[in-house]
């Protein structure tokens, strides 16, 4: 073994991460020990808590510490808009906007053919139960504008047409702060294509 | 707060690592928060035992589970020669040859002016008073062939060069697989500068 046992725990523990080889591991560990003790105390805390301490929210299937979730049970919110989002991360980014008023549905992935997820992985039956017992007048998809995320709304728009629901999706266009000349075909034919009256 | 308070604190902890950023952390949690909780609690017992079952060898200054360390134990290993390193991340690389059989004295770092790390910070004194103590003949210099390791390898020529022993240093040249044209001048010029008899 090339270190103490404890260390080598510690360092094959890093490499599970994703996208953290041996080098990177060994770069953490080695870090934590030159750090005090406390550090690595905290961080053990931290780690024990992290599912002890948060859950998904029944409702909308976002981490929370309680269930109902806050966005949920807020009362100011329009329970009408439904805004589909891929994972928590993502409701996160769109929550920090403070722009969106209404609630959430999170489906738990996106449809992707050759990691094999297919949308029987996706809580689409969750969702057709709550579109069938709440009143909801408007879904926004609001996935990657990948090719998972572009099937996901095909696929959903599909199984959605015959439902009264307006059914949106987030524009697609330049990113703010962008340089037409560096952007790709792709982003400036939907800028075209997506132009708005100024 | 963007997230549920136990999974925001375990984000700070990640980022607290080196070269890790607010968005790796939450890739990182977000793994775990995946993972079943026999992971992050598998995590969390490895992190409480780093400091509790590792120590550092008075002898050598190497990372251990005993001190003195195997290294220092062991009969068979010549202690006429010292190769002196920086930390003991270099020493587990050297050790990996399985080319070494001498002693090894962590030095705890490399004389760096940039960032404040003064020869006072190094362990030098303990060196210096290893050397009056036993019989050494050879001292490798094995340090980074970088400005630090530079600065350190002329420091400690210095202090040295009235003790009557052989000061060597790691060879400079070609590494392993290399390509003479992609390789830089400084390793072509050592290259040509120490050559050897074929």
């Amino acid at each position: 073994m090339r270190y103490p046992e404890a260390l080598q725990k510690l360092i094959e523990m890093f490499t599970k991460l994703p996208g953290v080889g041996p080098k990177t591991a060994e770069r953490y560990a080695f870090f934590l020990l030159d750090q005090p003790e406390s550090t690595s105390q905290e961080f053990a805390v931290r780690l024990k808590e992290l599912k002890a301490k948060t859950l998904i929210c029944q409702i909308c299937g976002n981490i929370s510490e309680k269930s109902p979730c806050p966005i949920c049970l807020d009362q100011n919110r329009d329970p009408k808009t439904l805004c589909l989002i891929a994972d928590s991360r993502e409701l996160a980014a769109i929550e920090a906007t403070r722009q969106y008023n209404g609630r959430y549905f999170v489906l738990g992935g996106l449809i992707d053919t050759v990691e094999g997820i297919g949308p029987e992985k996706l809580k689409i039956r969750e969702l057709l139960k709550k579109l069938d017992q709440e009143k909801i007048e408007e879904i926004i998809l609001a996935f990657d504008p990948t090719i998972e995320g572009e099937a996901t709304s095909l696929y959903l728009a599909k199984i959605l047409r015959e439902r009264h629901v307006r059914l949106t999706r987030l524009a697609r266009g330049l990113p703010a702060g962008a340089n037409l000349e560096y952007a790709d075909e792709t982003t400036i034919s939907n800028a075209l294509k997506y132009r708005n009256e100024c």
